[in-house]
């Protein structure tokens, strides 16, 4: 009574007591090296904010075209180099559509990279098999996404998904409906239905399986690509992701004119500091003597 | 004579034998807690077109308003609350001006951060000072700023700096004329000529000196300030750095219906995954028992 008494007047006060705080949480403990992307990416209004920009964008962009259509899409043509790069045509009947990638593009992978995290790693291919199949519920829509989406969708653009992750897996029960968990991901975030080979283009086998432009090259001929938005590179064009590119040369290739003019003019790359093709880069391949200070 | 022919015949095979290969670079070697966020920021073509982006963005954004004069400036009014924001009027004769923060926005300080991570730190005060000092030379443009700054200056736009680098500082013998080293960083990289208390404003003394919204207030009263660009909330209101918001808190603040309908479309963010106010945050403020895998 007397605690009772005493907590009443600290209320008053404006004090909270000790007792009536919210119990402490749990530490979470990361300590690899992607813990202060972590922070950023998925703690700071910073990056919030800029996906939200990056999806404003996209949204404003695509819109436009509707009542202005494009001649030519933004999906580069099967013939295309860094020399001439020529881009698909967008025909008088096609369908206009949008490419999204998936991970860390339309949704975060928040409870895959904790778990991987705490477990003292940043990657493993048997985790994110698992991850894949049963981690739906465990993610979080990217910032500005589900309204960009739904703005889309609302215009009669068709959204179309390319991602990375595997159709099928023999890894995990999942199996040859191993597609469908991604589609489940996607459907729990907010992005409606999915269906492998038709709106929705995992990966399948081969060497090569990790090269999107086939399955650009199929969007493309049934539909009017506006625009695509990724976080990497290669969701744009495999032309990024040659070998023996040093990480100047990647750069020096996406600031070329013909590229540099799509940059929030058809893709649109949302911010992701935690992996890519750049997270094993060599430091002396970054930094130039010039600048050593 | 006989290595001399043999590498002739191997250069006519097309290999390059080792004695014509560039020497190997001497390893750079960082290994704080910035290492992968510099492979992002610095080494990636993802970072580099997302800044090229937000430049793009920025820059057709201003120059239409050349054409289309706003009512309203993108800074907030002097009474502006979370709940009432409200914008400083633009009046009729005030000439139109984007603001601009320094590091990290216009500049990379990619001397001193690879300075700082090869001595195991991620920031120091008095080597920051340092730094302010004497790195002119060892930084580089943000990748697209050089573009955006020029475009607005030839559209008649005023560019004005407000950076948290100090006005004046006695740790270092720059003292009472620190501001022009950083004067000469931005000439350096291409931005042109900055004069404290003119179109620069750098940090002063006290302690809120790192709170910006004076420094916008000065800007605004002068000018028309149609666009404003950062790495950090900070650069576009104090509002986002309030004490005591936790990280979850600070998102949702930057995503209400009046901060949101500016990312973007008044206010442009750059990445910076390296420093900024969330990189202390706790991860348990971050993760979500809901999203736990």
């Amino acid at each position: 009574m007397r605690g009772l008494l005493l907590g009443a007047a600290a209320l008053t006060l404006g004090i909270t007591p000790a007792w009536a705080q919210a119990p402490a949480k749990k530490p979470v403990v990361i300590e690899t090296e992607q813990a202060l992307g972590i922070r950023y990416l998925y703690g700071s209004a910073e990056a919030a904010s800029l996906s939200r920009q990056t999806y404003r964008a996209l949204t404003a962009y695509a819109l436009d075209k509707v009542n202005h259509r494009p001649t030519d899409a933004v999906v580069l043509a099967p013939n295309a180099t860094v020399e001439a790069p020529g881009f698909d045509g967008c025909g008088r009947k096609k369908d206009l559509a949008v490419i999204f990638d998936a991970d860390e593009t339309l949704i975060w992978n928040i409870g895959g990279t904790r778990w991987l995290g705490e477990h003292g790693m940043t990657f493993d291919a048997k985790v994110w098999s698992w991850w894949e199949a049963t981690g739906a519920q465990k993610i979080l829509p990217v910032p500005g996404a589900v309204e960009a989406v739904n703005a889309l969708k609302n215009a009669g653009i068709a959204v179309i998904v390319i991602s990375n992750r595997d159709a099928a897996s023999t890894d995990v029960p999942t199996g040859a409906d191993h597609w469908k968990a991604t589609a489940a991901a996607l459907k729990a975030a907010g992005f409606g239905d999915f269906t492998q080979g038709e709106n929705m283009f995992l990966r399948g086998t081969g060497p090569d399986r990790s090269n999107k432009d086939d399955r650009r090259r199929i969007v493309s001929e049934q539909y009017c690509v506006i625009a695509m938005a990724g976080d990497q590179l290669g969701d744009f064009s495999q032309l990024f992701n040659a070998e023996g590119l040093s990480p100047k040369d990647r750069q020096a290739r996406a600031a070329l004119p013909a590229f540099d003019a799509l940059w929030g003019n058809g893709w649109f790359l949302l911010p992701n500091p935690l992996y890519g093709p750049w997270d094993k880069a060599k430091l002396e391949d970054i930094f130039d003597d010039a600048q050593k200070w």
